[in-house]
């Protein structure tokens, strides 16, 4: 860390600074510039990793120069992480289709949608039995009920199943119905909840947030990772920017981010991400390119009467057309599909 | 809602579209324009709030006429809606001020500070037990310990208190020692949460998400008094923008939006909104001015070792400074302080 | 457009509003709602497109179903326009590959960069002469003498130039030396020059502005088409968002939008987009995967010691790697590189 | 500047920087940590401020100390300027009010407004007869007849006059008739036009970009006042941000940080800033708590036929208003209107 006093900073208020430091145990250096002197601290990481000096008297700003973050970093943990779910390996050579309907209407829905799906070869099924919803007057989906019509019909055509969990009281039911645990942009930094999921057997899905930047997701993570969950995988699904075309500005060089800083796998919801059906194929392209190692998909066998998100979902018949084309562009990034 | 079909919608798609709307008693209005049909929607306004017909075959895209919350709506409820904390009421001529540290640390930090808020005219002191922080190995909190201070202090200087709950199962015990339950930015949208405290008998302060819109908050808004609890009072807190100089931007005309479309009062917190100590001043000019009802503000005896937002504090001699400016301010506006 | 008329419009408001619209030959179709009256106009598409009704009396909203652009619009002209800049055509099959170093700096610099880009199938020099920074004590290019530069080392190697125009002033003489015209980011709304450019005979490549709209570019473009000048080529440069760990979000669904709405190419500049070296690459192989016609990329021999954009320059080397992986991408979207 | 070398940085690496530093007479001060060296640079505050060290080998990023601006800045001038035009004080005691429609229509129209904002007050006319506008086909201003109207009809009614130049070519013409030379927010960094109008004797206000940082509007206020011309005013309009309900968002935090960081005066335009007109009134007031030295508003006799931005436009009766209201606000804080 440095620490940049300001112009007016009195002998006495450096000292001060350094006293502090020296309590902790830190080495100082100091560095005296024409109208102000800067303090750089070297010692433990992790005891500077939690210093707050901002505040005392003579301290224009602090400049960190590691993150707080280390579970998740790739620092620590130079290899790839490979999340196993039931056999389905994320982060591996393979990428993996998650695909499903935004919520769980009914059976039928979703078998029918079960079946489309693997027919074309994804291997997790996704669906939504609680939906946060902007509106209270929203369909606020199934509960239960629908993580019941999920494993069942997952069981029938041997797929996982990925679903989300909106409320800390909520994990146990959700762990007994559904393979992935999948935390939604709007509870990124609901850290009670993410410290609960810390102590989950289950792999955790994390969206990142509407508007969070790449260190608040991974600090995100890093919650679940020091409760003892290693099995983390990032999801991009856009950010809110100024933009009205798109429902979000679907964020790809977040992958070649994580990649960078992180270990963990990722993976890219072009159908949140954009909002609109016929971006999703030319997105999951440029996804997989870009360097992802899943793809999350919204897929409805009659997007017209959708309960939710019947924008940006496609069909079946969609979805086939998109699946045929990803294999090649897979095989270019040296990945199978 | 208007319905916009697409150039090359067919006869076909119109009739399903309006069979679809006369299904629910909706009347329709056909508009054939040179390249596409308009369909106007007339009727109950509940059902239309809640009607989905982007998906359907040959719709282009649907423009809502109106917004989906109601409650909190100034068409349903056009006088201001004036919330009683215990006799201190917010919304009304008086304008309240909550201060405090962003953080309870200990018994006399907490002491000295309401003593001194409470000299200069506080009516709330506020205090984080439950902090919801960026890393997990940042200070979290003194959890229920904390919120015996706040109660042990409030009560000794005749203040009401405002403190943060980050979790539903939280609820219970927040509302056995707080006068206001506080909803953080980060849980604006966690929909569970808010249908838990619409049964709560305790005024919420629902804080603008870091990225909300208008629109968004004033449905969470609707979630919460949907649950049959009416006293909500909103807080903006500045929102999430390119702009790095400041820590959020506070968007003061977020006063005069709410006061438009709603009833409910709206605090201002320019300590976190502008994350500057040298801002909380003019900004809480600004905000009196633009309308605010009530201020919330950071105050810390010695911001310099503070466990959080120190940058943000204001000692308990800016505060007085503070205070004694801003009774001109509201006597122009028409209001008192 | 639709008129959405306040729930206190009088029926003398709304006859001036179709008094107004029947004078201008549009015919008018009311719906009128259980609190306020629609008014659908039909008629001429120009005439609606300037339409201004928003402050008549009675008038709560105007919604617009086409916009503004047509000259762009895909509507207009269905399909791709290949751009042929003196023999190399951006559009088509090919994807083209324009690099070069951030700002010209000398002739051996260029040449150097220019022999080495060329030989790994780069048909287009990039170079900027006119250099618009931050600050003005930065380095603002070398001008007419940059130019000259340009254009001789391009010719050696059997290259086509682009470079920036930042004022008016300077069309004619940017004309001279370079085969397509740039317009940066922050004159991307600088209208007189625009209209100006129109008449040239050079292609314009045209550089989304920095929170540019997808719909603010297009109406751009339509000021240059309008013109008179039908070779625009769009670039996506990255758009401003809250993120600090990239300089720029590159939004690569900007490609996916300007296809389904323009018949005009689009090129991608992932080094100014992301402002990072390592990422120029996964962001290169997902614009071409997203459906970019050409990518422009920053190269200097000697990138620390660049006089601008180090950070995101690739050595000659790092390009020679990025080339020999992009055909297989390219191959894969059915496009030769 | 504080120069962060990466972990894997050779000793050779760091050799060279110091090296480079040393050549041109900087002095430099290394700090080794754990992992990484850190190197202060100091000495010649111009030299370091032009210091471009981040692309040289086994450098990963540089923190600056001190921003590049200069002329502009606080420091180098503590007292507030106050920017004379024609005996109109803009930055002392006096809140200044400029008013007019958003573009002149006509001699009429705009005698009409003069008259009616003279009487309430208001010192400077307003009114735009060069018109930046999104779409090639909406009205594009008068140009000079604009301007040969603003002339007469202010000194009949001894206003000042402000409109904007939208074109480095256009300055002398501009010159001619205006008082002061507003630079529009998509022009804030035309960075040839800013050049130019350093050399103008007129004073120039400058407002800030759509998306334009505090820094970066600083930098471009210096490349006015470095090329001589020391009469600067900031004006405020808005930023653009993921909110939809307003057309901008008012930032009246940057008249904060101007006052903070700049001698410059600030004027605030709440009429662009919110693009609503009702709240015109409450962001004016918070304009001048928060510090402002002058709002700028739209009148317009009949808004309801205005060529644009009607929408937001205040009518003489409700600028009537407005002006009764603000001088209890000015008083308030100290100032006169």
């Amino acid at each position: 860390m440095i620490i940049v006093m300001s112009p007016n900073a009195t002998k006495r208020n450096i000292d001060n600074v350094i006293k502090k430091l020296e309590r902790l145990n830190l080495r100082t250096h100091l560095s005296e510039g024409e109208d102000r002197t800067i303090v750089g601290v070297i010692g433990d990481k992790k005891i500077i990793a939690n210093l707050e000096m901002e505040m005392m008297a003579g301290v224009e700003k602090t400049v960190r120069i590691t993150e707080k973050y280390k579970l998740v970093s790739r620092d620590f943990h130079p290899l790839n992480t490979i999340v196993d779910v039931g056999g389905v390996k994320i982060g591996g050579d393979e990428i993996v289709i998650m695909a499903g309907p935004c919520a769980v209407e009914n059976f039928e829905q979703l078998r029918e949608t079960a079946q489309a799906v693997k027919n074309c070869g994804a291997k997790i099924l996704r669906g939504g039995a609680f939906k946060p919803r902007t509106s209270p007057y929203d369909f606020q989906g199934l509960g239960e009920e629908g993580l019941k019509i999920l494993r069942e019909v997952a069981d029938e055509f041997d797929l996982k199943v990925v679903t989300e969990v909106v409320d800390r009281g909520d994990i146990e039911l959700v762990e007994n119905y559904s393979d992935i645990l999948q935390v939604g942009a709007r509870n990124m930094q609901n850290f009670q909840m993410l410290k609960a999921l810390g102590e989950s057997k289950k792999p955790i899905m994390l969206k990142r947030g509407l508007s969070a930047t790449i260190s608040e997701w991974l600090n995100a993570a890093e919650y679940i990772m020091n409760g003892g969950n290693e099995n983390v995988i990032f999801c991009e699904r856009g950010i809110r920017t100024y933009e009205t075309f798109t429902r979000n500005t679907l964020d790809l060089s977040a992958v070649a981010a994580i990649k960078e800083l992180s270990h963990l796998p990722i993976v890219v919801d072009p159908s949140h991400g954009t909002g609109r059906r016929a971006m999703v194929a030319p997105m999951s392209r440029a996804a997989i390119a870009a360097g992802a190692d899943a793809l999350m998909i919204e897929v409805h066998p009659h997007p017209e009467i959708a309960l939710s998100d019947g924008n940006q979902s496609l069909t079946p018949e969609d979805f086939k057309n998109l699946m045929e084309n990803l294999s090649d562009i897979a095989k270019a990034v040296g990945r199978i599909l």
